[in-house]
């Protein structure tokens, strides 16, 4: 299924392939047709109803989402007519189909089938983006450039080091959501109201088969309107997606023309030939910038009354799916996008010796600190930096070995490195 | 263009046709071909390369998505395929395409066009729902009820008044979302970066023959990185769909069969044959959940850089066209939940039976006041309400008249009819 | 009151005291008295009882916040409270405070009566801000420098231009907001739900009277638990702020050294003697972060149940207030901060003549595109732009005086200066 | 400090005191003495003058807020403060203090601080909350009552099991808070831009003593403009509010008269004399319904520029405060409402009454269906439930003993004790 121009660029197209109605289809009926097998299984329907059921395994059902709207609820239509297609093929097996189970099992079990597939397709970006970027950060471990602070040249860093922290936030963000995910594709499976009645005695044991046919943990209850596990996993998308975000705008920011350091493949103009746009960072920081409001959408709605919310379960699917196609368009754009970065070491080196020494300025402090006092060290450096450079204004007050070095970049780099290293070593 | 699975209930048929592929380029289309007449009307284009773009009316361009995604832009790949398609017409006309214009000038313009038709078919629903309540109010002038507040009866009220207040709340927001769909439907144009030097001193009078060509206000400047008209379109739908949410939770409330005073026609449940559900209002509730996050998008995208966003505008369009079938779905269902709403008066006033004569306690309490004070007055009504009613609790306060009017909901109405009345005279 | 450190940069002095504890009870005061000034008038009590009461024209009450949270109610222990206090200067006036009223008339009318100072604050920032942005883009009508459209230069423009863009955006936003307050300010009186029947038939004529007292408009009904006026007004505080922030970023970015356009006066740095750091800018933006999300908080607030909600409603007070000093924290920012902002219009010609003419690129593209057609002039033009400069790349395409005047930004503004009056004179 | 009255119910007395500006001020003066401590360990500085450091620790400084927005960091002019005091002790330790440091190691690291004893007091109250939950849960694991989905009766399920649900998810959210807390609450400590540059080589080695002296974790690398653990920690809260404002959901619709399952210990009216309020519950949802918005807020803030951003950082502070303030405060009403919660098992019952068998219409429809199918079995529910009772519909299709045992709650009750167990056990 294309996206729809409209939403642009709120999803790409992998992505939105694991949301598409197929997609959709196809883990409804995996899921009523692991349901047939665990119950005839446990000798709770026939084994022909469970076989008739497992062979309904396409459907086109145009005409579902308005049905939908009717009923409130997706699984109404759908169980009404896989009924009518299983009854079909064996009327006797129609009446099992769904046999005891309630929307909420169907759609909150779908959901998280469809979400155990859309993390395939995130890890898939997520894996070459933090390849790339550790290799980036690898490659330009010696490159100098300046760091910035409230968008002003503050002290010398390097490019690595840069990236090595891009690169450690995506890492960290991705561990937390992937144990939001270990922890949120749990089976859905109550019954009416989460009790598990229709099945007696026998529920959990049902669950629990059910759960092994679907290779889904299984929680200690339902959670009909217990959505903890959900929301986590929305919010760390949101971080995720934030960490993208940050990379974006950095790149945006380093291609500007004025400073020049970084570029894109870039895309172009429909009115000037000459641009060369950070498209990629672009489209990276559009489809980041609705997840924050989606997120808070998703915690709004956690007040669900009593054993099934009125309007708050029933938002979240465009929801959840909208964070997941969000992050995974910000995601695929992004690694997209560095994978074809060029960098330009001379330029951030010239950024540098254009600041006429203030890029070194703590550094003068810190060494005139001690002589002086700190107070009239950072007033003779503020003063020196009235010269045309630093070096000039403190050629009284410095000694000629460290005048020579004062503006070295590579001499004022701190722990820069070792920094740098231990960010990519604690992600090995 | 159906609506994805997923997105249920976050549309709905009509409002999603709006915002279809075939729709956005119809309106791009539009756009072009009005740039273009407006052009050669003021002979800066030929006749002939205006008929020639005006001749490409129909565009199938299955991969306008994806390559949208290259350049950050739908804008780009658009133009490039009218100007092949221009080139198969009049190959001279290909060069007069898009002319002298800019990506933003063609989609925000076409945004608004598409908001436009938005604005119809949500007045379409807007109107029906409306109508029927100001008929529902009329209806019920008389019906007493419980009012309760903090979902506490608190004093009589009427249902006519109730649904008047809806119909206040709902008449208010639609006029200020009206005015903002005045104001906000304006002509983007404004060249490579708002000063129209492509046509050089001709800018301003192309700007407006394009905008007599296209039916729409012209500004007095273009509003490339001004997006406040928008934002407060999308601020004013995240109101009125508030105020549709508040209607249904109502509903949804009154609903409850221990409260039982109207009913939804109702939808199933795939697990309960007994239950009737509030079906319409959940889905307007689920509908309008996302509104207020997607409103918060839009305002943080506003701090757009220079004369065109790197991010924060290519954000918009999900989060505009979203909001619209976010509302327009909402409305769809309020306005089909309350046309087929049964209320039930003999419930309201066995509701207010039920309270014991709590509901009017107020009504004691200010009896008694100026006869014993107010601290006193309180203090026997709250003893009164231990006994097995009011009336009983009161018996040796009161005077026999006082008593056998106590608790006649009609002589405790206040001014319920007179501001029914001029809710509803307000918006005539 | 001061404001807290934890809230820096979430409020401003001025706007924080509009809001502080001292305000807020001197408006609850101002209520209580006018509504017995009112009721006196009308003889529903005695003038004595309505004297006592004004005559409690303060309050200390340290313990009201902890005891609102028992009843969760500022109203109730305030109510009590003044009703000791006036049963001490006159017992029987005591049952005559908040006669008949409820909590939420009280604190409606309070936050109303809270906005309308807030208002005032706001209107002297503003109009601080927006003469010195006026003059400000008089001063620099003719001043040229590269327009950026996703951060690269795309054509030349003026800051005058740009300026007005500032303007034209914060004036409209005020007028929708001033409109909001306008449509905002009203009355809330309706008794314990709404009906006013506490007055028997004298409600509406008690209610004109109060507002007169109060100075101000009374509404159609009651407006208990429709908020939509309220909305509006947070809505439209949502978008100011946004305007705030658009125009702080834009200094941010032009105060990078690397482009050196603009500066702020500016902030120093704990660690570097030579930050000029854009301190007003970045506290703009600070305090119009959270805005969003507040306007989010809001309009998820608004359906409220029945005749007054339990949770949105009482989860106003901190979300209006919080908008109107963040927006104020950022307004008072903005306008010193632009009070004071120094232009480089050297650095801005020197930025365009950077470019190497690629900011004259559809200057060019334009003139050969009647001679070769578009797509060869464009080419042409890319061509020519790896050239040391455009004008080099094209001698051999452009007649001499083309060439000469290529390179002129002058030559290239367009209806620049057209666009920027009316700006100006539109919001006259 | 007291808490603010237009900030009701936002915050609450011990969560507020945990971000008073006398504790910020405490945990700058611990950051800034623990530096001085660990440099003259490591001989970096004078012991003397970190003792001197170490003797200020109390401070006044009514002009610090004021002064903060001046520079955009409140670490400037707190810094100067300090230094100014110490030099009054020890002329010679001014120059020492906050050595070779930056404003925002300072900044965040005392955020971290407060964070830390924000921790101790939410988990004072979720101590509480959880073992009250735990409690009830067990008195009424034989409470039945009817289960509700979409506000409608729905199946029977016991209030030790409801209650199970809420301490299951809020159980949950909190080892959730708990791990982000503990991966959170770490050191920043980077110098200028992340580097440590101005401590040479031993910068690293400053880090871990600092850290210990504070005992706090230490990270991999200074986390200047990468703030997903920060990010984590807020989301979490938002997590954690949404599961408490459920249960408080949860108990004002019980709490409803016509239901009247449960009831608060209450808060009267200013109006009403009889009225007894969910007030506790009120406030809950009050403190917990802007929560979402900051969530958001703070996502949207990620994007931080280069090494140290502008305006997304600065605006921090207020968010997270708000969070954790938010979250404290609802928390707070819970357990104290939990506290007090009356619980009535004959109004429950009686409410399973009133349906007239509904409730059993599932269970009746799976007793019918091995014999009739599942179609017709729903029908003949259905119909059954157009008489009186659904045992007297049902008197022609079932068993007498079927019959007698149709309408126990008792005997349709599913697996909800196991699962009752399953959720407190899962959480010892």
């Amino acid at each position: 299924m294309r996206t729809r121009l409209v939403d642009n660029f709120a999803t790409a197209p992998a992505i939105a392939e694991v949301f598409s109605d197929g997609a959709v289809i196809a883990e409804m009926l995996r899921f009523e047709s692991a349901l047939a097998r665990a119950q005839a299984r446990l000798g709770m329907i026939p084994d022909s109803a469970a076989a008739a059921i497992a062979r309904v395994n396409r459907f086109e059902a145009p005409q579902l989402a308005e049905e939908a709207r009717e009923s409130a609820s997706l699984a109404i239509p759908f169980v009404r007519a896989l009924t009518e297609r299983v009854g079909g093929i064996d009327p006797e097996a129609a009446g099992f189909v769904h046999f005891g189970a309630t929307s909420q099992d169907l759609l909150d079990t779908t959901l998280v089938l469809l979400l155990r597939r859309a993390r395939e397709v995130l890890a898939h970006d997520h894996n070459r983006l933090q390849r790339k970027l550790r290799s980036l950060s690898g490659q330009h471990a010696k490159t100098v450039m300046p760091a910035r602070t409230l968008l002003q040249p503050a002290v010398p860093t390097t490019f690595g080091y840069k990236v090595a922290g891009w690169f450690g936030a995506i890492q960290r963000s991705w561990r937390g959501w992937s144990q939001a995910f270990d922890e949120g594709l749990q089976l859905q499976f109550g019954g009416a109201a989460g009790t598990l009645a229709s099945y007696g005695a026998r529920g959990p044991e049902l669950a629990s088969a059910l759960a092994a046919e679907l290779d889904l943990a299984e929680p200690a209850a339902p959670w009909h309107s217990h959505r903890d596990r959900l929301a986590v996993l929305v919010a760390h998308a949101g971080v995720y997606a934030g960490g993208l975000a940050k990379i974006a705008r950095d790149i945006t920011l380093l291609m500007q023309p004025e400073i020049g350091e970084i570029s894109e493949r870039g895309g172009g103009s429909s009115a000037m030939p000459h641009k060369r746009n950070p498209s990629g960072s672009v489209v990276v920081l559009a489809a980041a910038a609705p997840v924050p409001g989606m997120v808070a959408a998703f915690l709004s709605g956690m007040p669900q009354e009593h054993e099934r919310g009125a309007g708050g379960w029933q938002a979240e699917w465009p929801i959840v799916t909208g964070v997941m196609q969000a992050a995974g368009s910000a995601l695929n754009a992004l690694a997209n996008t560095v994978d074809c970065l060029a960098v330009h070491p001379d330029r951030m080196r010239a950024n540098i010796e254009a600041t006429g020494g203030a890029v070194f300025a703590e550094k003068a402090a810190m060494l005139l600190a001690p002589r002086m006092g700190r107070t009239a060290a950072q007033s003779a450096v503020a003063a020196a930096l009235q010269a045309h450079t630093l070096r000039e204004g403190l050629s009284e007050l410095l000694t000629p070995a460290e005048l020579r070095d004062l503006e070295t970049p590579e001499d004022y780099l701190g722990a820069a490195e070792a920094l740098r290293r231990r960010l990519l070593e604690e992600s090995d």
